[in-house]
């Protein structure tokens, strides 16, 4: 790759994989979780993430090229870390190592949509970065969510501490 | 693990395994980096990591446990992502992905300090919270700085393709 175009088209394709393999770990997160809201939270973001799937589709659309999927070595590595803790931790404090790990997928994509985002609007690409900050809000407004969830969750871990 | 108090310590171990493998990572991303201002950043940040690693031996201190990493599958992953970027890209298109790869990784410690710090904070861990602040500060700076860079090193691709 030496230009920006073809790192826009590998980012593209690197985040496509991503959002494709969180529609396979969400699942998996919403049965662990112990939590009410927290189930419904990943099971909400399962439908929130096929949805984005379907705008980086209109995003390859817009700038003429095939949608495709290429391995992402980061969210491979951030879903194994999710993977460890379904196994090693149980009760509350899997629900908050949960979150925590949710959060961490959360700023990964927050990143690379508000690099994507810049090389658009850079590139003159004006709908893919609007699909492309579209994207990036809902990313934000889910971290936001499980922010006020680790609260509530930390709280319940103390109470039955307690 | 099935305590707030457990999941502290692992994720504080985590964290430190991460530091700790990016004051190797670092220094390739400074000499693969074209731009002179970009180069200087991930030097800036390497003695920054040093800095925040030696603020995590003070949090375990804190909470009366032994400072050590354990492996983080999370940071291995974004740090192959880079090592791929290194062999993949070249010019000014390499300086725009390392910086995209750079704000991936200051986004997943922004997420693991928050998380960590909100859980030092119920557990009553005051010095271990302050300290945690701290080093999500310098990481929140550290990625505003790389924002910088973004915009400019997009400018130079662009001024060059001109």
């Amino acid at each position: 790759m030496k230009t920006l175009a073809e790192a826009v088209v590998h980012t593209l394709k690197d985040i496509y994989y991503a959002e494709t393999a969180l529609t396979k770990a969400l699942p998996k997160m919403a049965q662990a979780a112990g939590n009410a809201d927290l189930k419904a939270a990943f099971t909400h973001h399962l439908a929130e993430t096929k949805e984005q799937i379907a705008l980086l589709d209109k995003v390859f659309a817009s700038i003429k090229e095939k949608a495709a999927g290429e391995k992402c070595d980061a969210i491979e590595g951030l879903i194994k870390e999710a993977d460890g803790l379904m196994k090693e931790a149980t009760g509350a404090a899997l629900d908050a190592m949960l979150i925590g790990a949710a959060q961490a997928v959360e700023h990964y994509e927050i990143a690379r949509y508000g690099t994507l985002r810049e090389w658009a609007k850079q590139l003159g690409h004006g709908p893919a970065h609007d699909l492309l900050s579209q994207i990036l809000d809902m990313e934000k407004a889910a971290n936001a969510k499980l922010t006020g969830l680790a609260v509530q969750a930390v709280n319940v871990v103390k109470a039955k501490a307690a």
